[in-house]
């Protein structure tokens, strides 16, 4: 292993340098991660535009990270159960594992807030905490998980979007088998989301994609989609009540990103006492809602803030079963060099599903 | 018993007239209930406008009966475990029990719909659907609760506000032993939340009110509101952070009728991963929400429709347990003549809090 | 339709007699249906040999019935959702639907008791309350779902076990996807558990049984199970210890008749904090327990009693789904006339699984 | 603070011998705690006797432990969010918070098994990891939790036997508002299960015990019990049928040590679908059980395994609330040097409930 750390820096919005970091000295409870690939999604492109000005500082991005362990600290490899030369695919986010909701398991609602790889600048101590670098820190606190190394590393890195599918779909909208799905938004979320609800047994799952999205919503039916709604070409909200025969669907999930109008449609499709789940982020920007079409349907509407462990282990049995044929998700690789350009390719390229860079490549 | 019923019937928006019903013969699966008292909520002022123009044909509203079994058949009285002479509290809806949601338990999402006592006109026979009148019918598909003989009719007439507290603030909103919940509205659903809450062990609970809401806020604190805000004053997000210490609230219900501001209020002061009960109706008006707001916080909210059965239980344990000073609730009685002005209290005088038309007296 | 009803009457232990019983009058709550094929499970051994003498009175068995409707009331057409011509499948139980439990929607735990289908006698008017009859006659309670009509009976009679098999592993059982499943018997009900497990999207599913199950053992493989133990042979708990690495299994569903060292190897593989489900009766007879084992593994044994309409519903869609071969699940097929025959295979031949009367073939 | 730290080591069974043990070096991730008052419970009893003679190396014993922090390492004080001064009250488990049960939250269940405070050898550096000590040293992954200051340290120390009440009566017993409780045993769990559950909004509970602990059932009747039995003059079962008037009861909680006839009167006693919470250890003890009786009563039984953070922030809440007369349940203080004799009071005294040891008085 080498001295120095090569690693694809955002110095500015939209604009990437490639520097080099010392590396790290690890201690008993931490550890170095070589990055095999580093997923992107929607949280990716909102950093590197830059949305709301939060960023000043240079960052490594890059929170969907897969690889070998280099190094680790004695206590971590027995905390963990792993030794240097096992697959993890990390998890985002480091909760304190010390305030009264990490007490109580609710990881998500740390106290700390938001915590997480490829957030921190690289002004803060050691520098490596993204995945679009060759090597990452791995912080006392990391959660991680051991997956196959048979599985080729462009079907591996889908753990974190399948993990999104799983925790959004099926644990946060409690989809059960045989009831009836409807995800609204055909990129690798919408999908990710197809694949989990059918591996726990859903019934009926239609999926809504803009005409250019219709390669997206033939994958959607290849995973298992009984129906797909064009949504520039067809009434969303009439499709769904011809399809359910009126009854309407369980469970709504929203993954498109800044779109309003389908979070009305969420509340319009959704069964009485079915619920929604919100997942595509807005930009901050307001819609107009009707409290009361929520209440006299005694629907429950859920914000879906991350995915957790649960969630993670499950997507990596989904991709060690080898059940479906996850490899037509992923469809562009990109070296680090290259790791701009692949935040862009998943923004401008309608066919882009899941898009990965790979730092050792 | 006398051969005809008297009622009070709504004819028109905001007009009642007494009119005179033949009694109904009772067959085996049926029964007729001699009505001691009937509450008067929210619903009942906006049947009482007619709201949305929904009622054309005369209607002999109140859908929160109390009374004493006058007849019931054999079969009827075997299932419901009531005999003559029993005093019991009706549920208001009638679900069918047939359809796959009632199979599942799931009688609020009863795929017939609003099919509910206190709406059907008196053109359906046998015309006697609501608490306005000295009987009321008893449908082979009641849902009723005994409730002891020896509580005063104004007391054991608060089964149904205390029955959406209970299910609102503790079923749906889910608040444990210690947890803090902050009631949005100082109506009687509101300080019915508060008693449900504590009744569950609740840590602090807040309530917000109106400058004019004074004496129910000073009600709201004697059963057992810890804090009181009164929003004409203060700033109610800035009060339940200072109160919280900046952790917000577990829960937050609201029940503020036609108010659209409480509900960004709510989700202003929710914890990350904590509950939003929506509960107080605002004709059907629309309001700016933001959707990402409640993504960020992985915040639920839930339409609260009606009370269930297992509400209505507690609620009349709560009731017959004698530990609050429950009298203080009741505020005004009416004979049957002055129905609509009891309604008009309710509406218009702030002192009035929980209201209830007697026939029989 | 004839006037006259044949069935198929145990007038004494292993003692069927085959009678006629008058055409039943159809009032608007109620309905007859001509019975299509009758499913045969652990119940109706017990019955056949009459443990405990319970059964005094002759009676007509049968209460997994799959059939047309034949007549059907006004009103229960409504509330069913059902026309002569349809097919349907019967819920076993008949709740009070108006007791507190029946008002929580916990059906199971009706006050009114063991209120079921196949097991009132014949004394009881209309007499044909059982599936081994050409018809069954259709109480206002009954529950009852509707089934594809394109599907072979055999298969569609299947929704009794595999409903079983929904309920006691996914919804009692709360096996999730990816979890590790120990079903302990290889019955119809295990394998059933098996399909409704990996339909629910488990992970690894054991299966035990005798030396004579080979052929079941090599059928729960086929339908997902991904290791089988042969009792005979080999120690099942070291055998779970070794599958799983130590970690033990999440869930185990015993519903092994009659044998009682699996509740004791139950509580051995299930991991702490994992749930047990007991399902197979063991004729009232006491074993050895060891309390502190369940408390220093945190565990939770729930005992299994009948399905309810969440699952029928689910099992219905496996069925309709085609997803799983089901016809390999049912092996044997007999007239109304060989009903005591059907019964004495499914008790003696090791090869019957799911076993059918056909009374109008 | 002195340099040498005075502890009550158990050496043998039944013997206890004071010695000295150096100041332990505080880090960034660690801290100290001076013990104000240590808890005493069953599990004290039976390490005191050594049942099963698991311990053969010296330790100091206690897990209840309440106390000052004297020095705390800057990490740690912002991760537990405390600063020297504060008194907290200590979790009794040290769960790894890495492996995959901790990952979901379900701490009781750490792979690493049973590493908790008071049960390791004082070989094991740096010795002081029990309460029956001036200092106790705060592992890196400890869970505290703060109390008021103002409560005295006798009330404080009971968040232990409250934080059981509330998880094993409350949280896995799942008691709801109204309902029907049966606490088998009258010692401080059966007591503090009690104040749980009435602080929940239980319905009648019901608490049996031997006719020596009449001062501990008149205790249970004080703090809300609404009746007492006295197994050694009256039939348990018979008894709860007439005050239940048949309907049995919503849970049962077993708090009995040593003696196993309550299990099966638990079992006798619990309504169709109810509940079953074990949590009174036999002393490995095996009894006659017939799992006919859990499978047809549809029954749960849950395995009370330790107390979690959610419990004990509840039993926090209930101290720091006031709304009990909690110093009743205190019967008995002993300084270090009769941390022996203390125990031996719990043990033999039936009168003691709870029993503290108060290192620093």
């Amino acid at each position: 292993m080498p001295d120095r750390v090569r690693a694809s820096v955002q110095i500015a919005p939209r604009t990437h340098q490639l520097q080099e970091f010392p590396r790290p000295v690890i201690g008993p409870d931490d550890g170095l991660l070589r990055v095999e690939a580093c997923g992107i999604c929607g949280s990716d492109l909102e950093q590197f535009e830059d949305h709301g000005g939060r960023r000043t500082e240079p960052v490594i991005a890059g929170h969907e990270s897969l690889g070998i362990i280099e190094e680790v600290g004695e206590r971590a490899a027995q905390r963990w159960g792993v030794q240097p030369g096992d697959r993890v695919a990390l998890e985002s986010y480091l909760p304190c594992r010390a305030c009264d909701m990490c007490h109580r398991g609710e990881f998500m609602s740390c106290r700390t807030g938001s915590f997480a790889y490829g957030f921190f600048p690289t002004s803060r101590k050691p520098a490596l905490w993204g995945g679009y670098a060759q090597y990452i820190y791995l912080h006392p606190n990391t959660l991680l998980h051991k997956v196959g190394k048979d599985i080729p590393a462009e079907v591996a890195v889908l753990y974190n979007p399948l993990g999104a599918g799983v925790r959004w779909a099926t644990h946060l909208g409690g989809v059960k088998p045989g009831e009836t799905l409807l995800v609204l938004g055909a990129g690798q979320r919408g999908i990710a989301a197809v694949i989990a609800a059918k591996a726990a047994g859903a019934g009926d799952v239609i999926v809504t994609g803009l005409a250019r999205d219709a390669r997206k919503l033939a994958l959607a039916r290849e995973f298992g989609a009984s129906h797909t709604i064009n949504v520039e070409a067809e009434d969303t909200v009439e499709r769904v009540k011809a399809i359910t025969q009126g009854n309407l669907c369980d469970v709504v999930l929203d993954v498109t990103p800044m779109a309003l109008e389908p979070v009305n449609h969420a509340i319009e499709c959704v069964r009485h006492g079915g619920r929604i789940v919100l997942a595509g982020l807005k930009g901050r920007r307001p819609m107009q809602f009707f409290p009361d079409a929520v209440i006299q349907k005694g629907a429950t509407i859920v914000g879906a803030f991350g995915v957790d462990s649960r969630a993670y282990k499950e997507a990596i049995e989904i991709i060690e079963s080898g059940r479906f044929p996850l490899h037509k998700l992923h469809t562009h690789s990109f070296p680090l060099e290259e790791a701009a350009r692949a935040i862009e390719t998943l923004q401008s390229d309608s066919d882009a599903v899941c898009v990965s860079v790979h730092p050792n490549r």
